[in-house]
């Protein structure tokens, strides 16, 4: 038809060939979620656990992921090298991945939280990066890891302090000021 | 840390201001989806009703959506030119609202679909297009709409040929071969 | 050849269709360049004229160039809406036009600095940058009219002082510090 | 000044660190220009010398780069992956290089074409294409090889039958028609 110039304005969008392409998803505005949905602090099994159904699901799916490393809202999913899923059509792998993430997250909630019915739409952020070589793979996953451990540790001891410890919020963020992480800086 | 380097892979993706965002969001494989859960065909209202459900609560969560339009699996989003949400990067636009879209079709879909339990894990590709003008934001809807006229009639006749008519597919499809919609192209 | 799957690496880069291309060429460290060959300050008539020479040049090359404006080290280019040269191919643009602007300075170099011969290779950079509408593209101009009239005013002035006042440079920058071109900003 | 917006049109354009980049410049157009300057064919010592010389000139003046191949009217540069000029900016790198090859191009045609002048104002066109690896970067020089040594074989023997066999253009491709390079396919 004659209006079929406005495709014209898709430009093309393929991935660096021979390159690792690095999938993160991320809980978006997660803060006010986990909160509106009681979530256990600093980490609730349940939520950790749905993150892993939804994620397990896309890795079956999704046979060009090898590796999938998640934490708190997050996900990170690398992919072969080698992998062609659509053409490496950034938009197309961007959307429909996380499309289907995020599909599974809320298909398995109420497994997962029985009792807390959605009290409104959840949804992801995703970026895909592209890695030239594996030891820049091996220190995305480093990078991943240390700001896990760090906030793990971190959290777990500040709502120690509270729980436990019966200090205040405030009173817990200073006990733990500079105080820690120091070797994994 | 001495990991955090990898970031520096991130590239930034900042949609050209001043110009049209056209987001359209498309069901992946719906040809597969819409039989394994015995849609109507051709046009099941419980679908599209889902659908636009979807399309609403997107609407609203994201006021600098200015226009909607659906068909089929698909529905396209037009915004106002001066929006800045989420600094116009195209990740973040393309995969939050994607995801947001998705998963507000599956938390609604036991409303459309009261005795048909989803059977597997439904997802959507999303693109964003510019448009720098209103001509071509408009032809963009033409195209749209000529495609959903043009399959309609098309489908609309077929299945009468078949469910009404009682010819085989191949008949319909014989039927209609060159026949149709000539003051459209 | 076996060899040929390298050119997969070369990705596309069309520029967006309906937008006006906008390629501003620069002298690059001309601060230098002009040192070097003695160019008269603030603005020496051999040097713009040369530049005009280049741009006439191209300009009569790519009729897609509607409007030229130089200033200084730099010239712009505005090409029309509907350009179509090179399939609008981003890096074959920018590089043709500029290697051709370039070429052309060298070429006609002796005919303006025919006591002064190169001394050494002189290069520009360029850029393209999309505009969607004519305001933005007017804007553009006045802009870069805004930054010449600044810029000539300030420099007339400064070596007004010097030249024709005898005032030192730092004597002359302090005479001129915050009291000009308010109307401007 | 209220018209600086117009620079959020400039969009960052910085090439994925952790490649090799790879600048290929070829003359625009050289069939002609060959044909209008009366090179010797199928090679003109004194067009490959001259692009020889630009060619050392700008890996004199650019130390990042670290491999450099020509052929015909075409030379390849290879960037150490570390390369960090311009910060990475594709237009920045294509451009300002590419005008420095041309410049040196012109600035010295005359030492190698005594008796030739330049009869109109050429041009080169360039492009960066990215590499993760050094498999790519050996497999593109080979393909680049590949190429040099077919062309050349080919036209030496085509001129050979023509210049010293007395062929007709015709009959010299006859001759040669599939019978050549089979090894290197
Ligand atoms: N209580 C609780 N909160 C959690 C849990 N997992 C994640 N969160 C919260 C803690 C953080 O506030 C938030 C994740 O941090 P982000 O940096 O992703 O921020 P947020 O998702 O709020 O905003 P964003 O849209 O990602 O910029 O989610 C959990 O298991 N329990
Ligand atoms: N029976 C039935 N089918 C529908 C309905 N709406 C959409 N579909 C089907 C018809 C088409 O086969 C399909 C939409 O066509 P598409 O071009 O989007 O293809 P599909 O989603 O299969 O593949 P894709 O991943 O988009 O390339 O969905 C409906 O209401 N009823
Ligand atoms: N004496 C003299 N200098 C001039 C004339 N035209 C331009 N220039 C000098 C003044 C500036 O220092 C310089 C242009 O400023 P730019 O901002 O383009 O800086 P420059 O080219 O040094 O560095 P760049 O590579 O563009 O970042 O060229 C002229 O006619 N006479
Ligand atoms: N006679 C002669 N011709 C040469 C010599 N070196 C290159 N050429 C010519 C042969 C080819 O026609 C042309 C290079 O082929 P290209 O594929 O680069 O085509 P051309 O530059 O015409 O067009 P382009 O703008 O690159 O698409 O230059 C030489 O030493 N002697
Ligand atoms: O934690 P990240 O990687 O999501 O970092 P951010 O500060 O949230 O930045 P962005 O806006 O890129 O999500
Ligand atoms: O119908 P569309 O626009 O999705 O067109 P397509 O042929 O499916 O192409 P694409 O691979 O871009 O979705
Ligand atoms: O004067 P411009 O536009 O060249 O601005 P700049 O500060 O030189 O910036 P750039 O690095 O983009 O040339
Ligand atoms: O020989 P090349 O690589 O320049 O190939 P081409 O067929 O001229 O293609 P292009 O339009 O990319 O220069
Ligand atoms: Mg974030
Ligand atoms: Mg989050
Ligand atoms: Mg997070
Ligand atoms: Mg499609
Ligand atoms: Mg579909
Ligand atoms: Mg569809
Ligand atoms: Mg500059
Ligand atoms: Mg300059
Ligand atoms: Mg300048
Ligand atoms: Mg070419
Ligand atoms: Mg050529
Ligand atoms: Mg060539």
């Amino acid at each position: 038809s004659r209006f079929a110039y406005v495709r014209d304005f898709e430009l093309p969008d393929r991935l660096l060939p021979g390159t690792f392409i690095l999938l993160r998803i991320d809980g978006h505005a997660f803060k006010q979620f986990t909160d509106a949905h009681r979530f256990a602090k600093p980490n609730d099994p349940r939520g950790l656990e749905l993150m892993d159904h939804a994620a397990i699901s896309l890795m079956r799916e999704f046979p060009d992921i090898i590796l999938g490393f998640g934490q708190s809202d997050e996900y990170s999913f690398l992919f072969r090298k080698s992998a062609a899923l659509y053409n490496r059509r950034q938009s197309k792998i961007t959307s429909i991945l996380s499309t289907f993430f995020t599909a599974s997250y809320v298909m398995h909630w109420k497994t997962y939280f029985p009792d807390t019915p959605l009290r409104y739409v959840p949804s992801f952020d995703a970026r895909v990066v592209l890695y030239p070589g594996i030891r820049e793979v091996r220190d995305y996953f480093s990078w991943r890891q240390t700001d896990t451990h760090v906030n793990n540790l971190y959290n777990t001891a500040f709502w120690a302090l509270i729980h436990q410890g019966g200090q205040s919020k405030k009173d817990a963020h200073e006990s733990l000021r500079v105080r820690f992480a120091w070797p994994l800086l």
